[in-house]
C-alpha cells in the first residue's frame, strides 16, 4: 500500500467556506416551502406555576390562524434525556419564565404573534425556587412533585428537587488527608453561559399528504432530533424525516429544542409546512444554558508537593427539567480528580431542579465548572506549599500507562510536555511592555478531556468514473468534521479530495450518527470513515489483483486514482475496477462500517454513574494553557494579553481546523471568564436576552495572539490516530485567567464570570 | 421465522399516491433555487448540415443574459451509450431538425428565449438522409464521415451509416426450411413512437460556490445522469450531485438529455442555478422515440403445426445519434424468435443513421417490432397451414425447462397456462352485441420478455424506535416501485409499511442503481431489498438471541415489531434490540446488498452481440393477450373492445400495482398498434409535435375491459418469487389487433399504426 498522505495533515481551506462567504449556504431560516405558515409561541410568565385551562376563542378567531397547540392536545409520555419530564409545552405546570405554553400557525409571522398574544392562560402562581440553596430548603416547593422523582424511585431518596445524585471514588480519602502536611479548602461558584451560536435555533417542519413530517433543521444530529419529535408526536421515527441544514453554530446548544415538535405538531395539524425560526430573545429564554454550579473542593499534599488526597462536591444547578443534568453532573465529577496522580479521591455531586431555564451540554459539559475549581485550587496549593505552580503540576502530571480517575487505563498522555511547551513560549515571547496603571500575571492551567461516546457509522461507495461517495450522519455544526471527514476518505485511497463527495446528513438516508458532541466527530466518525474505506479499498484491491492477475499483497494505491503493481508501471484505474465490478462480479463496490466506542470505560464499582449517563466513554486527551493577563487595580478589568494553548490532537488531519478549534474554543473560554453570564431577577425573569446584555467577546476582547500549539500524541485506537480538540480548548481560559490574576494582584477570584467588580472585591479582601 | 406475509400480496395504495393527487408532490419544475436563471435553447431548422460558424455578439448584448454554451465551447469527449456520438449541443455538425446548438441562461424565460432567437449560426446545408433506404443507398451522404465508424472500426466493415450489426442463430435454418411443408414470408414496418409522459423532461442546475453542481431531475437514473453530465463537463462524478424529484412518466425516455448537462455548463458558467424544462413541442424534438423498423421474416412449419425454421431481418432506424440503438437492436432479436420452441433460426440485424430524432430506449426496447411481425406470422402459418393459431401457439410454446434464444436456460414457464387463460376467458366472457356495419375479430398474441440486467444495491437500518430506514437508487418513474420496495422490506420484518421509510434517490447518498429500465425494479432491486433485510433481520435475531439467552433457531417474528421465543410469550421489542445494538455491542444494526444479475445470460457462440449491449440479461417472463375488435369496413377505424392480458409476474407483491402495469401498457400498446406515429417531412421537419399532431388514446379510444389475469409463477432466483410486468404488457398489443383485423375482416395489415387508411388499404387488397 502507498504511504501518500497527501490529503491528511494538509490545512485544506473548509470545503464549505465559501458557500458560506459567498451567501450560498443554506440555513434553516433559508428554506421556504410551497404554502409555509408561520408559528409563533406564547410563553410562560411564571416562573412556577399551575396551568388551571386556556381560552383560545380570541386567538381561534383570528383570520389565518391555521393550528394551535397547548398541553391539553397532549397526551403522550414526556420527553427528554435520561429522565423524561418534558413536553414540548408546557403540561400541568410551567417551570420557567419564557416556558412554551401554546403555538400557534398562521400565514404569516405577524399573525401568528398575534395569535400567540391572544391566548389567554388561566395561572395558578406558585413559589418559584430560583438558587441551589432554595431548591434544596427543606420544605421548598417540589418542581416535579406530580412527576416520579427519578433520584427518589430510581436512586432511592433524597430531596425531592434533586434531579440526580452520583459519585465517583477511589482509594481512602480521609487516610489520604491525614498524611498530607497542607490542606486547602474552598468553594467556587460558576455561572449559567449561553451558547450564543451565530445562528439561533430553527426548523421548518413540511408534511406530505399522508401526515408524514420532513423538518429542516440547524441541529447536531438529524437522528437524535428524529427520535425526540417522533415520541413526542406519537409516530414511528419511519414517519419523521429530518434534514440538516447548514449549522451556524452549536456548542452543545442545538441537539434538541421544543420548537422542533411544536412546528411538526402545528404542520401535521394544518397539513402545512411550518416555519419555526427563534429570534435571539426567544432562544436566550427557551434553549438551554451552560450549567451553574457550586464546587467545593479539598486538596491536600505532602510538603514535597506530592498529592495526596482530594474530596469534591459539586451541585449543579439543572433548571427547570433534566435534560442533560445527569451526564454533565457525571462527567464534572470524571473531570474533578484534574489530569494528576491523586491516589485518594471522593467526588460526590447532585444536580437539582430550580424554576429558571433548563441547563444542558455546552462545550466542556461539566469540565469547565471542575477545572475552574480544580485548576484555581493547584495554584492555592502551590502557594500554600511556597512551590512554584508550573512545577507543582508537572510534579503530579498524568504520564503514559497511568489510570484516569473512575478507573480507565491512559495508555499515552503529553500531558507534562502540553505544560513545558506553553511555559517555555511565553518565557521565549518578547514581554509585552508594562502599562502603567495595570498589574501583569501569567497563569497556568492543565486539562484532559475525553473524546468518543456512543455509536456511529459510514459508508462509502466507488462510482463509475472511479471518484467516491462517502456518507455518515455527523452534522457539521462549524468545527469543520465535513472536511476532516473527506480528508481521511481520501487520504485512504490516494485521491486528491474533490474527488470525494459528502453527503449531506438525512435521517432517511444517513449512516446512524448519535451527535456531534463529546469532540467525537473526528475521533468517532473519523474512525468509522477510516475502517469503511480501508473495507473498500481492500475489496477494490482484490479486484484490481484478479484484472492484473496478482496477489494483493504485489499491489499499491499510486495518486489520481490508480492501483498499480509494485516495481512496475502496470497500473488500473479506479474507473477500470469501478465497471469491472459492476460487469463482472458482486456488484458494485461499497463498504459500511458502523461502531460504538470499545476502548476502556469507567470502573462501575469506582464510579457510581448511572449506566445511561456513559455507556461508554472516549479516549483521553490533554492539554496546558498560559495566559499573561493585564489588572487594571482601579476598575477590576481584566485584559487577556497573550494566550498560549498546547493540545494534543493525535493526528492532526488539517491542522488548521484544529488550530481554529483551539482559538475558538479559547476565546468562547474568555467569554466564560470573563463577560458571559445569563441573569434572572428575584421573579426568575431573565434578564439578559440581548447581546447587549449579554456580553459575548468581541475583537477587541480578545488577546492579539491566542497561539494554539499542536503537540501530536496520535491514538493508538484510530486507523488514521485522530483524537478531538473541539471542547478541551475551552476549558482552560477561566482557571489560567483566575491563576494570573492571582499572580498579577494577589487577588483570588472565585467567582466566574470574574466581573471587574469581583476582581475588586478579591483585591479588597486580600488578606 | 414467522411466516407472516401480510406487506406482500396486498394491493396497498401508491405511498406516494395521495400528495401527486393533491398537488403536493414536487416535480422538476416545481423545484426553485434563489436567483435562478431560466434556459433556452437555440435548435437546429436542418436536418443535415455542417456548422460553419456563431455569432453571438446580438444574443450577448441582451440585458439579462448571463451565458451562452455552443459547440465551440466543449473540448472533451464525446457522450453516448456504448457509442459517443454525440454532445449537449452540436459541434461541427447539425444532425436533425430540432438539435441544440446552442442554450442560453438569463434572468427570466422570456430573456433566454429571446436570446437563443438572436443566435446566428452559420450553416452549409447538406443533403439530408431521411429513411432507412436512403441511409444505405450507395454513395449516401454519411452522417458521422467525421467520427470513426463503430461498425467499420469494431465489427469491421459495413456501410458508414450503419450504427451496428448483430446476430442470433442457432440450428441450421437453411437445413430446417429444406425439412418444412408449409413457409410463409413478409416485411413488417413499424412508426417511431414518442413516449409522451405526463411531465416533460426538466431539470434544475444549482451550483455551489466550488462549482460543484446539484441536478434536480425528472429522470429514471440519478447515476446515469450523473455520469453523463461528469463526462460532457470534464468533471469526476463526485462533483456533480443528482437528485431525483417525483417523475411524471418515464417509459424509457428519461435515461439521459441533452438538457441535463446543458443546464449543468450553464449555471456553472453563470454561478447560479439554472432551471431548464421542455415544452412538449421541444421534448417531441429533442429527446427520443422508440425505433422506426423494418422486420423481414420468413418462418416454416411441418403440416402438423411443428415450427422448424425461422430467419430474420431486423434493421432499425436509429436517427442521427447511436444512443441506445445497439442494444434495442440486440434485443430485438433475442425477442424474435418469440417464445416458441424453434430448433433453428437465424436473426440478423443493423441500425443506421439517419438525419431524423435519435430513437432509443421505450419499453419494450425492441421486443414490440419483433414480436408485432414474429406473432402476426403466427397467424398469417396458422392460416398456411389451416390450423387453429392458438392451438399452434399451445404446439409450439416453450415449455419449463426449455432455452430461449440465444442460449439461456429457462427453468419454469406458464406461457401456455397464459395462453389457455385468455382464451378460457374470452370464451366465458358473455358475448357483446354486434354492431351494424363493424365486423368483429379477436386475436391472440404470445409474449416474452426479460427482467433484469446489470447491478443495483439496497440498505437497511434499524432506527433506534424499531422502526427502518430503506434506501436505494431506484427511482419509482410511476410504475410503483417505492411501494413494492417497501412492502417487501416491511414484509421481510412483519411490520407495517408505514414502519419502514424510504428515501429519495440522491447520487450522493443512494446505494448504487443503474437504471429504472429493463423491468427490473422489482426483481432486481426487489432482490437487492430482499437480501440487505433478510441480513438485518439475521442480526437483530443474533442479538435477541443473545438478550433472551436461547438460540436464534428457537425465535420469531412477531407482527408489530417484536423478537419472540417459539411457543412461548416471551418477546423482545425491535427497539429493544436496537438499543442493545447501540449500547453493547457492533454498533448501529445495518445492511446493505449489492449485486448483478447472476442468472444465466446468453450464449456468445450463438449470438454475436457486443457483450457491452448485455453483459448480464434477466429472467425470463411470459404472458399472453386476446382482444376483441370491431372494424368499421367502411372507414376502416379499428375499436378494441375487450382485451385479457395474461402474465407471470412470478410473486405479485401488490396485485392492484401489477394490474396497473398491465392495463397502462396495454393502453400504450393500443397508442402503438392504431394512433401514435411521429412523422416528418421531406426536408426532415417533425409535424407532430403537439398532442393535436401526434395521438395518444384517451379515454374513449380505450376499451372498457382490459381484463389483466395473474399467473403467479414465482421465481426461484427472487427471495420472494417476483418477476416484472412493466413492459410487456405493452408488446402484444398491436400483433393481438392485428391478428383481430385480420380475424374480422381477412384483411393484414402489416404496418403500424393501423390507420384506418391502411387497414382500408388492406381490406382493398384481400385476395
Amino acid at each position: 500500500m502507498s504511504g501518500t498522505t497527501r490529503a491528511i495533515g494538509a490545512s485544506t481551506p473548509r470545503l464549505d467556506a465559501a458557500d458560506k462567504a459567498t451567501g450560498r449556504a443554506e440555513y434553516a431560516d433559508d428554506v421556504a416551502r410551497p404554502g409555509m405558515l408561520y408559528a409563533a409561541i406564547h410563553t410562560s410568565p411564571h416562573a412556577h406555576a399551575r396551568i388551571r385551562g386556556y381560552r383560545l376563542e380570541a386567538a381561534r378567531a383570528i383570520p389565518g390562524v391555521k393550528a394551535i397547540v397547548t398541553g391539553a392536545d397532549l397526551a403522550g409520555p414526556h420527553c427528554g434525556g435520561i429522565i423524561k419530564d418534558e413536553s414540548m409545552v408546557a403540561r400541568g405546570k410551567v417551570r420557567y419564565v419564557g416556558e412554551p405554553v401554546a403555538a400557534v400557525a398562521a400565514t404569516d409571522p405577524e399573525t401568528a404573534g398575534r395569535a400567540a398574544a391572544a391566548i389567554e392562560v388561566d395561572y395558578e402562581p406558585l413559589e418559584p425556587v430560583l438558587s441551589i440553596d432554595a431548591a434544596l430548603a427543606p420544605g421548598a416547593p417540589l418542581l416535579h412533585e406530580d412527576y416520579p422523582s427519578y433520584v427518589k424511585t430510581v436512586q432511592g431518596g433524597g430531596h425531592g428537587n434533586v434531579v440526580f445524585e452520583s459519585t465517583v471514588e477511589e482509594g481512602d480519602v480521609e487516610r489520604g488527608f491525614a498524611e498530607c502536611d497542607t490542606i486547602v479548602e474552598a468553594t467556587w461558584e460558576t455561572q449559567a453561559q449561553h451558547h450564543v451560536y451565530l445562528e439561533t435555533n430553527g426548523c421548518v417542519a413540511d408534511v406530505d399528504a399522508s401526515g408524514r413530517i420532513t423538518l429542516y433543521a440547524t441541529c447536531q444530529s438529524v437522528h437524535h432530533i428524529q427520535q425526540r419529535v417522533a415520541e413526542e408526536l406519537g409516530e414511528p421515527m419511519s414517519r419523521i424525516r429530518v434534514r440538516a441544514t447548514r449549522v451556524g453554530g452549536g456548542f452543545g446548544g442545538k441537539h434538541a429544542s421544543n420548537i422542533h415538535s411544536i412546528a411538526a405538531w402545528l404542520a401535521r395539524a394544518a397539513r402545512r409546512p411550518v416555519k419555526l425560526v427563534l429570534s435571539r430573545m426567544q432562544d436566550f429564554e427557551i434553549q438551554r444554558s451552560r450549567h451553574p454550579a457550586r464546587v467545593w473542593m479539598r486538596t491536600g499534599a505532602r510538603r514535597d508537593g506530592t498529592i495526596l488526597a482530594r474530596d469534591v462536591r459539586v451541585t449543579i444547578d439543572g433548571g427547570a427539567y433534566a435534560d442533560e443534568s445527569p451526564p454533565v453532573l457525571a462527567f464534572a465529577l470524571l473531570m474533578s480528580r484534574g489530569p494528576y496522580r491523586i491516589p485518594n479521591v471522593r467526588a460526590r455531586g447532585a444536580a437539582v431542579y430550580t424554576n429558571k431555564l433548563r441547563a444542558g451540554s455546552f462545550r466542556g459539559f461539566g469540565n469547565p465548572q471542575a477545572s475552574f475549581a480544580g485548576e484555581s485550587q493547584i495554584d492555592e496549593l502551590a502557594r500554600a506549599l511556597g512551590l512554584d505552580p508550573v512545577e507543582l503540576r508537572l510534579k503530579n502530571a498524568m504520564r503514559p500507562g497511568d489510570t484516569a480517575f473512575g478507573g480507565q487505563q491512559v495508555p499515552s498522555c503529553v500531558l507534562r510536555e502540553c505544560i513545558e511547551r506553553v511555559r517555555a513560549a511565553q518565557r521565549a515571547a518578547p514581554p509585552l511592555a508594562p502599562r502603567p496603571g495595570r498589574r501583569r500575571g501569567v497563569g497556568y492551567a492543565a486539562l484532559s478531556h475525553i473524546s468518543g461516546l456512543m455509536g456511529t457509522a459510514a459508508s462509502v461507495q466507488l462510482r463509475t468514473d472511479g471518484s467516491i461517495a462517502l456518507a455518515t450522519g455527523c452534522v457539521d455544526i462549524g468545527q469543520g468534521s465535513d472536511t476532516v471527514l473527506v480528508q481521511i476518505c481520501a487520504d485512504a485511497l490516494s485521491v486528491p479530495i474533490d474527488r470525494v463527495s459528502y453527503a449531506p446528513q438525512d435521517s432517511d438516508s444517513s449512516p446512524y450518527n448519535w451527535k456531534t458532541a463529546g469532540s467525537r466527530s473526528t475521533y468517532m466518525t473519523g474512525r468509522a470513515v477510516a475502517l469503511a474505506t480501508h473495507e473498500l479499498r481492500a475489496k477494490m484491491l482484490a479486484h484490481a489483483g484478479d484484472m492484473m492477475e496478482c496477489a494483493v499483497e504485489d499491489l499499491e494505491l499510486r495518486p489520481g486514482g490508480l492501483v498499480g503493481l509494485k516495481g512496475l508501471p502496470k497500473a488500473v484505474s479506479f474507473k477500470e475496477v469501478a465497471l469491472r465490478s459492476l460487469f463482472h462480479s458482486g456488484g458494485p463496490i461499497a463498504a459500511t462500517h458502523g461502531f460504538v466506542f470499545d476502548g476502556p470505560g469507567f470502573d462501575p464499582k469506582r464510579a457510581a454513574i448511572h449506566q445511561l449517563a456513559f455507556a461508554n466513554l472516549g479516549v483521553y486527551t490533554y492539554g496546558a494553557h498560559c495566559v499573561e493577563v493585564d489588572v487594571d487595580e482601579a476598575t477590576g478589568a481584566v485584559e487577556v494579553r497573550r494566550a498560549w494553548c498546547a493540545h494534543d490532537p493525535g493526528r492532526a488531519i488539517n491542522p488548521a481546523a484544529c488550530e481554529g478549534q483551539i482559538q475558538g474554543g479559547f476565546v468562547q473560554g474568555i467569554g466564560y471568564a470573563l463577560t458571559e453570564a445569563m441573569h434572572w431577577n428575584a421573579e426568575g425573569w431573565l434578564t439578559t436576552t440581548t447581546l447587549a446584555d449579554y456580553k459575548v467577546p468581541g475583537v477587541l476582547d480578545c488577546p492579539v495572539e491566542i497561539l494554539p500549539i499542536l503537540l501530536e500524541d496520535p491514538d493508538p485506537t484510530h486507523p488514521v490516530g485522530a483524537k478531538g480538540v473541539g471542547e478541551i480548548s475551552l476549558v482552560g481560559a477561566a482557571p489560567a485567567i483566575a491563576n494570573a490574576v492571582a499572580d498579577a494582584t494577589g487577588a483570588r477570584v472565585r467567582r466566574l464570570p470574574m466581573f471587574p467588580e469581583r476582581v475588586l472585591a478579591a483585591i479588597d479582601a486580600r488578606a
